[in-house]
């Protein structure tokens, strides 16, 4: 089947027309409802994409297109699985706008203007939080009021979840074992671990939001909460403004200046300070939830570097995992410059990786088996 | 040299006067400033402190005290020892009020009422941040604007310290090397873990303030920065009930309605589900922190349980700890029944320890160390 897969974000719609693995097309449209942008709003920015696709041939109406698989940040805990769209389902994720005020209404509007153009075609939406919906009360709860928790949705949801659905799989399958224990980094922009034990997650780092857990480009992570207090109180921030400092000025951005990890790492080598701080405090981090996911895991398997930097960056695979030859795990440098696949020496007991992700093709995937599975 | 030490809080001051680790006298007078209460204000309570002693015939005028002992809990930056106190550093502690609003005043008021009854007598100041004063910089910063946080004082601190010290003194010793690494669990009303190598301190659970990290009586621990936010804009909470949420009706007390650990386990044994989601997620919690502690001290010798709960409640040792084995971590079901000083199993290659914190001695050893160095 061929599968056209939106990820449609506040300001920009990315776009990919997948057949089996194979990629007929691809792009993004962005700055959507900026100054001076030709593109003032959603359905511009879909119809463009449609216009795109057109012009190569590959047109929405094309009777070869078999569904449009849509990402969709936030499911709450009402969407564990890709879910095909109805107007039940829209609604559905309507309600979760305070839950990703930012994203799920970005994801909504392309779900929209598709449904329009193509009112006949299978849409599936694929939750970036449905991966993590198999993560045990003990790590998805907050110990904070229940009631209110319940009535607010305050509980860790975890996001990248196809992402994480994705490279756990090919871990598992690289382990050899069905039931491997994989320890899941991937680090982009944003950052974010999973814990997953016979391929289902029973962990994660980013909670009731994407911001908690690891050190980011420009997000905090990990922070007490009672400094978010503080720097309204004594600091004299608005919401807004503490809003904007720990997701927008905090992280790598924040430490240093810079969130493009690469002159990061080549700021290090040249000895700058403000760099190699920024550094040892994000692979502290990893190390942490590198240890506490053993711990939750009980023992690892695989550990699964992915995204931008896991996947570019040796030195920040190798230094995030320093000193922890007691755990069975190490870094092997020869491989680990090359970027292998297997990083880790022969023969040890924890094999660490290199595994690119591919969220398209990983919402392509599950676009396909949720339509035959509801066709069948 | 006999010292008395004084934990002046915001509603009690405790006592203990101590000669060596002999307790020559102790208590606690209570409900100070509160209506109908006999004790109007610090003063007051501190003048029924020396009655108190005046009629064991231990007066503060007595010649054979040596010195007091006052613990303050928040040192910042600028203390990072046990401190002879002065009026700068009175002025000192005054100046982090900001970091601690309701500690560090009540503190003060103790060291004002006793430093006008003896204005001879040596008075030092010993800091619950101290002990954490060694931790890197790549563990004690947080992953914001540098400038900002710098500014306003915001990193990790860590408290407990006087504890953490102890403890991690008499785990040392216990393993028999100077070296040893050392987890210690001080599990109380509040909570907090720290990762000790060498007798220096090198993580806690602790940050800016004591409501990070583990699961507590009634504070929350760790919990998604942004969750503050949302309490705030989406939950229509303000900034007070927030703070009062997250410190006084959170932790146990918020999952199942109690913060006494002895009948909260007492329910789980008996089937109460609440009770047994409340333990669940205070044990997931603490296992998470000795995996990650493992990691960032590599290797670990002796794992110490420590406070109220970690010394008496053979249940909650034996969980957090449940499944950890290929960390060479085991718990032996009759030595901790019994809790045993060291609760592993023989030949184990980490040990478990039950150690009794005593930071009232603690405290007396710091100020009498402190005041020979100085008069020497
Ligand atoms: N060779 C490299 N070395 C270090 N970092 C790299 C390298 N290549 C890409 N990156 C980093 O990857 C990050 C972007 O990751 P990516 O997964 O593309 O982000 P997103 O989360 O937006 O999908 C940037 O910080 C970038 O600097
Ligand atoms: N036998 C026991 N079993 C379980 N918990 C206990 C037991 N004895 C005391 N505790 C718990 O210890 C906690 C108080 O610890 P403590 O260290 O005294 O507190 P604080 O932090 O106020 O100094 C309470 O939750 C209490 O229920």
């Amino acid at each position: 089947g061929r599968v056209l897969v939106l990820n449609s974000g506040s300001s920009s719609v990315k776009y990919r027309l997948l057949e089996g693995t194979e990629r007929l097309a691809s792009g993004t449209v962005e700055r959507i409802g900026e100054d001076g942008s030709p593109v003032p709003d959603h359905r511009a920015a879909l119809e463009s994409v449609a216009d795109r696709l057109a012009g190569e041939g590959l047109g929405l109406d094309s009777p070869e297109l078999t569904a449009i698989g849509h990402r969709v940040v936030h499911g709450g805990t009402a969407f564990t699985e890709p879910t095909p769209i109805t107007d039940e389902v829209v609604a559905g994720i309507r309600e979760l706008v305070p839950l990703a005020p930012l994203h799920n209404p970005a994801n909504l509007a392309g779900i929209e203007v598709t449904r329009r153009l193509r009112p006949d075609l299978p849409q599936v939406a694929v939750f970036d939080t449905a991966f993590h919906a198999t993560i045990p009360p003990a790590a998805s709860t907050y110990a904070i009021d229940r009631e209110l928790a319940a009535r607010l949705g305050v509980r860790r949801y975890g996001f990248h979840g196809t992402s994480h659905a994705y490279v756990s799989r090919e871990a598992t399958r690289l382990a050899g074992d069905p039931d491997a224990r994989v320890i899941v980094l991937h680090l982009g922009n944003g950052a974010s671990a999973s814990a997953v034990s016979a391929g289902r997650c029973v962990d994660t780092s980013m909670g009731m939001t994407p911001l908690e857990g690891l050190v980011m480009g420009t997000r905090s992570g990990d922070l007490d909460p009672a400094a978010v207090l503080y720097l309204a109180r004594t600091g004299g921030m608005s919401l807004d403004e503490i809003d904007e400092l720990l997701n927008r000025r905090s992280g790598m951005l924040g430490l240093c200046g810079d969130n493009d990890m690469r002159s990061v790492t080549e700021r290090v080598e040249a000895g700058d300070e403000d760099a190699e701080l920024a550094v040892s405090v994000y692979c502290h981090r990893l190390r942490k939830y590198v240890g506490a996911y053993y711990a939750v895991l009980g023992t690892v398997d695989v550990i699964a570097f992915t995204g931008g930097v896991g996947e570019n960056s040796a030195p920040i695979r190798a230094r995030a995992l320093e000193g922890l030859e007691a755990l069975g795990i190490a870094v092997d440098p020869a491989r680990n410059a090359r970027g292998d696949t297997v990083v880790s020496p022969e023969g040890s007991r924890v094999k660490v990786a290199v595994i690119p992700t591919d969220e398209e093709y990983e919402i392509a995937r599950q676009t396909l088996s949720v339509i035959s599975h509801h066709a069948g």
